[in-house]
C-alpha cells in the first residue's frame, strides 16, 4: 500500500462526516469559480450512466447535482474543480483517489452509500459498451509476471503485520470466514472456515498438503494441529512468511508445517491435498492454465483439491481503484473463468459453494474492528492511508452485500476418482 | 428409437455371450477371406489410439488382434470384413451399430469391458488432434431447431411408456437418482432425489414452479404433493405428457399440476422456482443463452433455480453412437459451458454438486431391471432394439463409473439476492 505523505492531518476517527468540502483551497481562485452548465450536465450524465443512485453531489460552491430529486441517502461533497474533472474522466478510479485525499467526502453512512451505488449500477450486460470499453482500456491491468506478482503482493501484504493485527482475528486470517450462524464471533467463524475447508478436503492423519498462497499461515497450522497432516505452504510475502514461521515454531508445529517464501509457479513435490484460499483472485486469468498444470503435477492420483476465490457472476475487471491502489493485478473470475484452471487438466469438480454473504459478514467484523482502532491507526499512519483502507473495507463489504462480488469454494479430484463420499452430509455432522 | 426389423431373432436374455460371431454369412465368400496384414495392422493401430484397452479382437476366421498380449478382460468378436472396415472408419459410431446388429459380440462381462475401454482411453487433451477432428466432423450433430428437437425427443421418449415401465422406478423417473446411502432401493433413491431438489430450491407452500422438461411428470407431482406448490411442467414428448396428465388426475393433483405439451422456448409466465432436471443435455450449446433468457423472464426477483444435467470434465461431443442412435442432438456440457445459460443474465450460482456416481448406481439398477425383464423385452421388441438398449445402459453406466460423464446440479438465484441460508446444513437435517 502506498502511503502518500501529503496533507497529513489527524484522522477523523469516529465519523465519516465531511471535513474539507466547501472550504476552497488557498490560492485556488480560478479553480474555485462556480461550476459551469456543462460541468453540471456532465455530472448528471455520469449519475445517469451509474443508474442514478440515491446520492447527491454537492460542489465546492454549494451547487447540488441533481438539484431536484427526493432527499438523497448520502451527499458526496466535491472539494474543487480538479476533483470534479477527475471524477468525470475516470470515475471508477478517481472516486477512490479523491476520497483518499479527502477531496471527496461522503456525508452519510459510508457502507450504505456504497451499497446504494452498487445496487443502482447497471448490470454488466446493460452497461453502455463504449463506456465499458473506455473504462477497461483506461484501467487495464499489468501482467502478473513473477517479478510483477512479487511487487504487487509486497505492496499490499507487507504493509506491516502490526497493522493487520489491529483488525483481523487472532489467527490473522485475511480471507472470507464461514458463518453457519451469523452470530458467531470473527474468531469462531475463521476457525469454522478452516475446519470446513479441511472437511471438504477430507484430510486424513499422515497426509501431505500443499497450500498455495498461505497468508500468515493460519490454515496450515490448523490442518497440522487438528488433522495431523504435514503442510508445505507457499507465499511470496516476506513479512507474512516470517510471521508464519515464528508462530508455527512457537506453537510446536515447526516439524509439520514448512513455510516456503516462493511463488506458486515454483511449487514442487507431491501432495494428497492441494489447497489455495484467497490466492486465485491475485493470479490473473492468463496464468490459470499454469496453475492448473502445477496442481496436475503435484496432486496424487487419489488427491483432493480446493480453490477458494473471490469471483463474479459476470465477467468484468476488478474495480479500477481496488486494482490500482489496493490489490494490483487482482481479477475476480466468474465460475466459467475459474474452470480454466481445472478443465485443461481434466479435473472433476465435485462441489462449488458460493459464500458471498459470509464475506460481507467478515468485512463487517473487519470494518468494525478497524473503526474501533481508528485512534491507534490515525496515530501511526497518515490520513490518506486510513481513508483508503476505510474505503477499501467498506467498498468490499458493499460489493459482497449487493452481489457485485462472489466467493466461490470449488472442490475437485482427478477425473474418474471414485473414492468420494455419497453425500455432503459429513460436512455438517457433529458441528457445534 | 429406431427399431430395425432385420434379423429378428429371440434375444439371448441371460447372457452377453457371443452368438453370431465366427459363423460366416451365407453367400459372403469374398467378404470372408482371411484378414490381410494391413487390416490387422490397422486394427492394432486403432487399439493404440484407444489407449490399448485390455480387450482382444477375434476376427471372422479366428485371427486375434493383438495376438501376443496378456489374457484380455474381454474378447470382441468381429463377424465379417464389412464390420471391420466400418469399425476402422468410424469406431465411435460403428462399434454400437455393429453390436446392435449382432455383427460385433462381446465375450465377457459387458459393463466391465466398456469400463476397461473407457479407463484406457486417452484423456481429451492427450488424444490425437487429427483423430478428434475427423471424429467430430464425421459425427457432427444436427441443429436443435424447434422441429428438430421434437423429432429428436419423440424418437427416444415416445418409444412407448410400457417399455420404460419395465425398468424404471414406479414413479417413472428417467434421470439420475440420489443415493445418500448406496444401499437404497431405486424407488427410495428417486424419492430422495426429488426431495433433495425441492430442498435445494427451498420450496414454500403456495409458491409456483416452472419445470422445463418434465419427463413423465414425477417431480412436478412430488413438489405439489409434498411441498404444496403449483407447477407448470413442459415437455414435447406427447406420450410422456399424456401419461403425466392421467397420473396427476388419478392422484388428485390435477388442480396443482399443469402439464404443457410444448418446447421450453415457449415457456411463459412467472414462477418462484425454475427447475430443469435432465433437459439441458438435450438443449444443445447454441441454445443455452436462449434458455437463460427464458429463465430471466420467468423467475421472480426472489426466485430460485436448479439445473440438473449430464456433463463433462472437458469439452467433448457426446459419444457418436449415443448421439446418432439414442439421443439425437444431445451434448453434455462442462461446468464452464453450462455457465452460458446463467452468466449472460447475471444469475448467481450458489451451489454445484456433482452426482456422477449416483448416476452410475442408478444405471446399475436400470440395467439389472432391464436384464430381469429381458424375456418380456425380447418377446415384444426385435433383437437389435434389445441389444441397442443394453449397450446404451451398460455404456452409460461405464461412462459415469469411469468419469467420462458427470452429473451437475446447479442452484442459482438472481444476483444480489440475500434471502439465502447461511449454510447448506438444512439439506441434510431430518433425513431418514
Amino acid at each position: 500500500m502506498n502511503r502518500p505523505e501529503s496533507r497529513r492531518v489527524n484522522a477523523s476517527t469516529d465519523s465519516h462526516q465531511a471535513r474539507g468540502a466547501g472550504r476552497p483551497r488557498p490560492g485556488a481562485n480560478a479553480a474555485s469559480a462556480p461550476p459551469t452548465g456543462i460541468e453540471r450536465w456532465a455530472l448528471a450524465r455520469l449519475l445517469g450512466l451509474a443508474g442514478n443512485p440515491p446520492v447527491r453531489f454537492v460542489l465546492w460552491n454549494g451547487v447540488e447535482v441533481p438539484a431536484s430529486d427526493p432527499p438523497p441517502l448520502a451527499k458526496l461533497q466535491v472539494r474543487d474543480r480538479r476533483t470534479l474533472w477527475q471524477l468525470l474522466s475516470n470515475p471508477e478510479l478517481r472516486f477512490g483517489d479523491a476520497y483518499t485525499r479527502g477531496d471527496l467526502e461522503v456525508e452519510g453512512e459510508l457502507v450504505e452509500c456504497l451499497q446504494a451505488i452498487y445496487r443502482a449500477f447497471p448490470a454488466i450486460g446493460e452497461q453502455s459498451g463504449l463506456y465499458r470499453g473506455i473504462q477497461r482500456w483506461r484501467n487495464r491491468a499489468g501482467l502478473n509476471t513473477l517479478a510483477g506478482s512479487l511487487s504487487n503482493i509486497q505492496r499490499h501484504y507487507d504493509t506491516g503485520n502490526d497493522f493487520f493485527k489491529l483488525w483481523l482475528d487472532e489467527q490473522m486470517v485475511y480471507t472470507c470466514a464461514y458463518f453457519p450462524s451469523p452470530t458467531l464471533t470473527l474468531e469462531q467463524a475463521q476457525q469454522r472456515k478452516m475446519d470446513y475447508v479441511c472437511r471438504k478436503l477430507r484430510l486424513q492423519p499422515g497426509e501431505s498438503v500443499i497450500e498455495a498462497g498461505c497468508g500468515w499461515g493460519a490454515l496450515a497450522r490448523h490442518m497440522a494441529r487438528h488433522y495431523g497432516v504435514t503442510v508445505r505452504a507457499y507465499n511470496i510475502s516476506h513479512e507474512q512468511i516470517r510471521y508464519a514461521r515464528e508462530r508455527a515454531a512457537a506453537e510446536g508445529l515447526g516439524a509439520q508445517v514448512e513455510y516456503v517464501e516462493d511463488d506458486y509457479r515454483n511449487i514442487r513435490g507431491q501432495c494428497d491435498a492441494f489447497v489455495s484460499v484467497g490466492m486465485l483472485e491475485h493470479v490473473g486469468r492468463d496464468n490459470y492454465p499454469t496453475l492448473g498444470a502445477i496442481i496436475d503435477v503435484c496432486l496424487a492420483p487419489h488427491g483432493r483439491g480446493l480453490l477458494h476465490s473471490i469471483g463474479r457472476n459476470q465477467s468484468c475487471p476488478m474495480n479500477a481503484w481496488i486494482e490500482r491502489r489496493i490489490f494490483p493485478g487482482s481479477y475476480p473470475p466468474t465460475l466459467r473463468e475459474m474452470m480454466a484452471v481445472l478443465e485443461p487438466s481434466g479435473f472433476s469438480v465435485l462441489d462449488v459453494e458460493n459464500l458471498r454473504l459470509h464475506y460481507a459478514r467478515t468485512l463487517e467484523h473487519w470494518l468494525a474492528r478497524f473503526e474501533g482502532h481508528s485512534d491507534e491507526i490515525g496515530a501511526r499512519y497518515d490520513e490518506a492511508f486510513t481513508r483508503a483502507w476505510r474505503l477499501y473495507l467498506a467498498g468490499s463489504l458493499a460489493a459482497f452485500a449487493t452481489g457485485w462480488l462472489q466467493l466461490f469454494q470449488v472442490v475437485f479430484t482427478r477425473s474418474g476418482e471414485n473414492a468420494i463420499p455419497w453425500s455432503r452430509a459429513h460436512l455438517y455432522e457433529g458441528e457445534p
